[in-house]
């Protein structure tokens, strides 16, 4: 059904930053038109939903671009602890249990978090990725799947997963990315080799980039090099390329990622949580990278509420350079919306704009802490929380409004998830 | 009417930091029992309301140990700033513009958002803070309240403010604490004189301390040492004394704190919004400092909710000190609770236990976004939003379930703060 909203503040995240105040028209999953006033011929009035708008603030949906929608289900499973004990002690071993039919659950579990506190597309990386894909498709959520690459023995089973993964599930709604888990845990061969597939596949690929002292330590002992200058020679900064954290990257670093039009994704809550540190995402944006925002998973953030991530990451650059106005409410929606679409090269989302993809998120601007409003950007990115959040649409189709999730069965979930928790608690 | 609470996940944040099921028999306003099956005789059973807790967490209310519900109509008034210009073109002349009626409105805005998020008393120093003591009153929720002091031709006008506040205001709910407003605002000679006034009025202190480094550098020049010296120095901490901020306090300091039980009140999102940086909270608590988490005001977090202060509050030393494991969530929680009320003298509340007061908040542990809970306390402090508080019990009373609040008309507020927006908006 087409969808008309009425009277809305619209905040475009379009080249000019307008905030408008209008209807919204959207028809067949796009959005076809922006003006005010917008009156209907008779014939077509009965066909489209009318939303009034009048105390609703639209703006585009959010864009999570790191995460891993099969952990979410670790939620809670090992907190407050330090990265190796974290890694080997708890997560390993519970991922061992995660059956595909767990991992599909999982998926659904973190997808209606996120539809629920905005979010309309996801960027991602696991294993049984293709059950998250199934995921995305019962939900009507949008994302970028990728399979979790590494060098073991079963290196090329997992190339082959991705090829599958490509034929089977790319759509309007999915891309398919390559991706190496990062160069620690990948060979230099194996980089070299995804670089080639991506281009091969017109595709791209995402990777986990100088997250940790340790990673660029241990970069430096075995190749001389930063990571960063070591994926540049393996060739995958000549496709599109989202590296995610970008903690310990330096000025020459940076300078690679602008010439090469790679993308950073900041996840403030998981450097901070697993202690790894502040990533200089002022210097890239000062340098111009492309900087989007991410989650990462719930077991390294806990949760998967970009409102939350917004505030934090612009927070966070604030306190680390001591410089209160850079990184302002606009600039960091924009991370999470237009330019997060830009760091995977999809450009007919992130932003509310005619011909455009209807990929909108309603916050209700009179809830109480969402008052007063001299600024509605501020207020969204800065006191915005999922209880203010009033209907996520995707590609025209309203997927949450009012509480209710049209396209996750929310009670059943709940048992599955229930059941899941029991069995994964038992013999750890 | 009293309340019983059936079958609940109960986070106690007493000595042991129990985490019990079971059930909670709350009468006149106290916690009168814990136990697994509470059954009621006959005769009582019609004079109880019953609250189902299988799918709920009830931890002890949350106490926002320093903010400004005065400035709640200020929220996206200026953002994105330097301290100075924030302050001095904004918020200063905007503050001229507060009447008695705008500051009672924005108390009730701010009293209405906290009781959302699940808090149950907060600790508030400003101006007309008789409007902030009348929202109070009329709303239920329980406060520590100062009407702020500093060196000018009105300083002894507002010292005759504060002891009208204690003569006309103190009662269970509400404590008159005298607020001088920090050491670079208040002569020498008033700190004195507050510290002898807050003996005899058998009452406690808050105070602005060692904000920023401006402000440390200042005390050096002024009186060749640091503020919290100079504090020491001038009687404050003689009596129960409130410390807000304590970014730039060194060992001397921290061992100052230590010896005389001053507690810090911890404002993270606030000292990152206005590019302060980060207080040494693990090194105060490492040397026995009692901390408290406080959101500080609206005009400079952007909002009051607790539940997103104790998730930044965390992740924030343990990026700092790049250590994973410090400030788990049971600290964390305690510091927005128990040791909040420690911090006012208050022995009373922040602790779910037998004969303390029934001042509690319910979360819904069944929403997507706490599942699964291998760690109930994890959840409410990393993955908790407003959207889980179920509701929030303040002396017996709830003054908020399912999505209402009993005690304010919440339509009317918005309408209120609406025109109070306008008016504030012109000429600026």
């Amino acid at each position: 059904m087409d969808i008309l909203i009425k009277n809305a503040t619209i905040i475009t995240c379009n080249a000019q930053n307008e905030v408008l105040k209008g209807d919204i028209l959207i028809k067949s999953g796009k959005i076809a038109r922006i003006a005010e006033n917008i009156e209907l011929p008779v014939y077509e009035a009965s066909s489209v939903k009318i939303i009034e708008g009048k105390n609703l603030i639209a703006l585009p949906g959010l864009i999570n671009a790191h995460t891993h929608c099969g952990q979410t289900v670790l939620r809670s499973f090992a907190d407050d602890m330090p990265l190796y004990e974290w890694l080997f002690e708890k997560i390993f071993p519970a991922e061992e249990k995660l059956t595909k039919e767990i991992i599909y659950f999982s998926s659904l579990l973190g997808i209606a978090e996120m539809l629920k506190s905005g979010t309309t597309m996801f960027y991602d990386m696991y294993f049984h990725e293709d059950m998250t894909a199934k995921a995305v498709q019962a939900t009507g959520i949008k994302a970028v799947l990728s399979r979790g690459l590494q060098t073991d023995e079963k290196e090329s089973l997992r190339l082959d997963e991705t090829r599958e993964l490509i034929y089977n599930y790319s759509s309007d709604r999915i891309k398919v990315f390559f991706g190496p888990h990062s160069i620690y845990t990948c060979s230099y061969e194996l980089l070299e080799k995804v670089a080639q597939l991506a281009q091969e596949f017109k595709t791209g690929v995402m990777i986990h980039l100088s997250e940790s002292e340790n990673e660029v330590n241990t970069c430096y002992e075995r190749y001389d090099m930063s990571p960063v200058k070591l994926c540049n020679q393996a060739g995958l900064f000549d496709t599109v390329c989202i590296a995610a954290h970008c903690v310990y990257v330096d000025d020459e670093d940076i300078e690679i990622m602008a010439e090469k039009d790679v993308s950073c994704v900041y996840n403030p809550t998981s450097n901070l949580k697993l202690g790894n540190g502040f990533a200089p995402v002022y210097s890239m944006i000062s340098s111009g990278v492309n900087v989007a925002v991410g989650t990462d998973s719930a077991a390294s953030n806990n949760n998967l509420n970009m409102l939350e991530e917004m505030h934090i990451a612009s927070l966070l650059e604030k306190g680390v350079y001591r410089l209160p106005d850079i990184l302002n409410a606009q600039q960091i929606l924009k991370m999470a919306t237009a330019n997060a679409a830009m760091a995977a090269g999809i450009n007919n989302t992130g932003v509310i704009q005619e011909g455009f993809c209807a990929d909108i998120v309603l916050l209700k601007a009179d809830d109480i802490n969402m008052l007063p409003c001299y600024n509605p950007v501020s207020n969204v990115v800065y006191s915005g929380n999922p209880s203010n959040v009033y209907a996520t649409i995707v590609d025209g189709q309203i997927l949450y409004m009012d509480g209710k999730l049209s396209t996750v069965d929310e009670e059943a979930l709940v048992k599955e998830i229930k059941s899941i928790e029991k069995y994964l608690k038992k013999g750890i």
